[in-house]
């Protein structure tokens, strides 16, 4: 499956297909030392800078091979990506270090089946005959039992049964079993995401990705929810509205894939509490007052077309399991996809969007907290924010004056949240804005600015801004694209907000920040910032970068593990029985560090 | 509750109970000894004969006490059973000799519960909240979940929950439990009885019989079954017949009972293999051809709602398992009531209806098996034959001339199938009839016949019939009653099918006729007929008559057992699997054995 990504010049080709959403193996850390991130670059290898030297036998300048970690596009380039060298295939996933698992094992699978006909030695029933063939804890409903009969006689005592477990689905005559996809979903407050997998095979047919038809009934979680406390009817129009984007997304995926809708024969979701709760029709109420409580906590199927979604009209939707509060089942699914578990050092996974979700693990204990950051990192409540879309700057070098990357290479016309981070960082570490989050202007400036940069400073309705992009710079007719004053303090709220979680966790486990193992960034945001950047406003802990790791989105890997496997949906409800829940809401300490940490870090 | 029944004076009130549907204990074969069935005539004390002398302590002048196995009425009376009396009593039921079971465990009971409200150091989801209370294995459907939030916090987190074995079908706020009623279904071809009972206490709380509405439909069950292979949409028609009979009889049971259809919690049906089928929704067409297959055999639960009972929204129906062929499920709520597999010496279950069906129990083993008996003994097929309904004559005496009873004292104006039985053995016994079958006229009858009876051998229609009552003969525009020769033919193919299917039972567990322990009559037809008068026609095996039993309706009994607990469904399931299904429809031997049973036998 191919998929484009734009790049600055010196981007790193792990970190390009992290943003691509593909993640590769970096076991050493991405510092060239394991070669598990070896790829092929196909054409335009000429654009390649570092990389190739004395880092045989991965690199190979005759076949293109290279090290993801430390080869640097430096202009167009195809890169081939071993199935050996992926995170998330299935070897590398599935084959944990224990070595037990590892096997495709869907909870729907087609079962071919061949039956002796009847005679007069042999009048078992028709749901016996079966059973003898399937398995004797097959169960069938009423609704099976009455296709029965006529199902075996039409298909001359043979065909194939579509089960999921020991339950039967369906039956069909048909020599070569139909086929059977399922559909992991990744369900944000702004964003939904869907993967089409073959259940036979386990790979993956399909992502598509749209915008949470929800968000035009309100920004975050917390206005989605007073909304049905307002009014109990606007449920029914949330679920409606997220069942809409889902059924969009099928639609899609099924058109491309050239199959049919009731081919889809299992879903998995998984999603914050209120979007889990919201998918399924649960009342979100409890979780808009003190103390927040989540409907359900343990991992559950329930009928899809109860839902409304366009599949196999017996279907079912696994819901993941929920920590509690606004710790819900992606931070579950991430956990899964990432064996948190069996981390044996400390080891922090964070998954920043409008919540900031944020496990720890260490000395054989698991924390997990949320915290409103608020919108800003998804570009809302930013003057010219929007979401990382073609248009959008998402990355900002600041050196003798500025260089921006915008998604598309369109005309910009905003930024998202990653060009927010990269902006703060930089002005700091020009010194273009004080620790308090305070733009300078004029002779506050250093005096060894570069004058470029100095111009780009100025106010704008009576408060300094920051020009990325002035009036035509980009083209004739582009418009002025300005950070303000104002963006610089959503970006500290966020900041702080995660910040000061993750700080709360690791007190309350002892772990020093020199003691972190590994940071796991998670989920689309945590994948589109500059790991330095994140640290340097005081987002992300002070370990040394190859420390943080991008996981890719780890809320849709792990719905994909439990597509894959039953197994794995254990093992999604063991983990959430293992990890506390610490609620951060009435936690006086919170407030004292989170107005801490209003202030950025030294450098 | 009361009921009323009409019999001839010197019938037992052991009889006379069991035919208004109240079996007595007799451990003792209801020849005075054991002193169990001990009822007490409150009023027409006067009208008993015999069951007084020399039968202390058990009978008792002053108090009314006899025993009803001896006593005999001769004139209206009201008689009442004590509990312990009363073979169904849950006492004697559910207590077997191996004193195991005997626990009232409902499927469906309503349960209360308290919860600690949410806090700061609780927010535990409200589905691990109430399943913190319930049990850990309750499982909620999406739907109960959707409930949960508003009825938790509306019923201040108190209240009474309906569990099905783990599942909670609703949840109530009120402080007293709701009354949780089942429906018992015995699902005749012709006739269907649901008992309503209160499951809290095990209480029956009403009883009401209908014909079965696909009666108009088709006679027999084979004329069902052809309908529904000549045209498949007939299945939902016949389905929605007795659908529509079973929600009618639902509909007086509650509102005699004054409570709501949603109390109506559980419900359980048994019935013949086509007819379970039929009201399940599951095509009868592999009953229709050989070898017979039916659709399944375990039992099994759907939801009330799929059939379109009008029952509380989540009930379910239980339907029993099936034996094989026309073996069906009253068979085995029969085996249930009776406990057949417990019987150590040889035991015959006998249910004459449109089919006979017939279970041996005998050294250590069971066979089962069904014989088209046609409707002859439910009074089709015979020219003046009806149902045993008011007006119908359903015992006839012969002496110096005949004496017979009318159900309902009415003017007589047919026979039902008992009387059919009393006819033919009181014919043979008095030489009126050969034992071929043929009535005999004129100078073929015995020289000393009273010649009132002689006076009722006539012709009609050029063919000799039995006059049972002449025109006017019980007043001004009564009609006459005839028993024609064609009726006695019919009799004969049925009363044959009967004895060739038990006569092959025995002979393939080498039971002799003089071994039977037991013989135990199930089913409507057997609890009206004289035991003394089906083995002179050879439609029982002719052991001393204190060895046939009548067990009233035992396929509604064992209905109700499953209904009060789950363990008699798994018993059930036992039963199923430890008989052996006798096909006779392929058996050359059969047809030797019923050719050979046209005759009747010698006296």
């Amino acid at each position: 499956m191919d998929r484009a990504v734009f790049a600055l010049a010196g981007t790193s080709l792990l970190e390009a297909a992290a943003r691509a959403g593909i993640v590769l193996q970096t076991p050493c850390g991405g510092v060239g030392r394991c070669g598990k991130c070896r790829v092929l670059v196909t054409d335009g290898f000429a654009n390649l800078a570092d990389g190739l030297t004395g880092l045989e036998p991965w690199s190979d300048t005759e076949t293109g091979a290279c090290l993801a970690c430390v080869a640097r596009a430096n202009g167009p380039m195809t890169v081939d990506i071993p199935e050996t060298s992926l995170f998330e295939s299935r070897q590398t996933i599935l084959t944990d270090d224990t070595g037990v698992r590892g096997s495709l094992d869907p909870h729907v699978r087609p079962c071919r089946f061949e039956l002796p006909p009847p005679s007069s030695r042999d009048t078992r029933s028709d749901v016996r005959r079966l059973r003898d063939a399937l398995g004797p804890d097959t169960t069938l409903s009423a609704v099976r039992i009455r296709a029965l009969p006529g199902a075996l006689r039409g298909g001359a005592w043979q065909g194939t049964a579509l089960l999921r477990g020991s339950t039967l689905m369906g039956l069909s005559a048909a020599a070569t079993p139909p086929p059977a996809y399922g559909i992991a979903l990744d369900i944000g407050t702004t964003t939904v995401v869907a993967t089409l997998i073959d259940l036979s095979s386990g790979r993956e047919a399909g992502v598509e990705a749209n915008v949470n038809g929800q968000a035009t009934l309100g920004d975050d979680v917390i206005s989605r929810i007073l909304r049905v406390r307002q009014n109990a009817a606007d449920l029914t129009v949330l679920q409606t509205a997220v069942r809409d984007t889902v059924n969009g997304l099928i639609r899609t995926l099924v058109r491309k894939a050239g199959i049919a809708a009731r081919d889809i024969v299992d879903v998995v979701a998984a999603g914050n509490t209120a979007m889990q709760q919201l998918f399924c029709g649960y009342d979100p109420s409890a979780l808009g007052e003190l103390p927040f409580v989540p409907v359900f906590e343990r991992g559950h199927a329930l009928p899809a077309a109860e839902i409304g979604l366009k599949t196999h009209p017996e279907a079912e939707v696994f819901v993941f399991p929920q920590i509690g509060g606004f710790v819900g089942g992606d931070t579950v699914a991430a956990m899964l996809a990432t064996r948190l578990d069996r981390c044996t050092a400390p080891t922090l996974l964070v998954d920043i969007g409008t919540n900031g979700e944020i496990v720890l693990a260490a000395n054989g204990k698991m924390l997990a907290t949320s915290v409103a950051a608020g919108p800003a990192f998804e570009g809302a409540r930013i003057a010219q924010g929007m979401r990382a879309a073609p248009g959008a700057i998402e990355k900002i070098v600041l050196n003798d004056d500025i260089r921006v990357n915008v998604i598309g290479n369109a005309t910009p016309i905003g930024l998202c949240g990653s060009a927010l981070v990269d902006a703060a960082a930089a002005l700091l570490d020009h010194g273009m804005m004080d620790e308090t989050g305070r733009l300078l202007l004029d002779d506050e400036l250093p005096t060894d600015l570069p004058s470029a940069l100095r111009s780009r400073m100025r106010e704008a309705d009576g408060h300094p801004c920051f020009v990325l992009a002035d009036r035509d710079e980009h083209g004739p007719g582009a418009p002025a694209v300005l950070l303000r004053q104002k963006d610089i303090r959503e970006l500290q709220l966020a900041t702080a907000a995660v910040h000061a979680g993750i700080g709360i966790l690791m007190r309350r486990l002892h772990v020093e920040t020199g003691a972190i193992d590994r940071i796991l960034l998670a989920g689309g945001f945590g994948n589109f910032i500059r790991r330095n950047h994140a640290q340097r406003i005081g987002l992300l802990p002070a370990v040394p970068s190859e420390r943080v790791l991008f996981m890719g989105n780890a809320a849709s890997l792990g719905a994909k593990l439990a597509l894959l496997s039953v197994e794995e949906r254990r093992y999604a409800d063991r983990l959430r029985d293992r990890v506390e829940h610490v609620d951060l809401s009435l936690d006086p300490e919170f407030q004292n560090e989170f107005g801490a940490a209003m202030i950025f870090p030294e450098p």
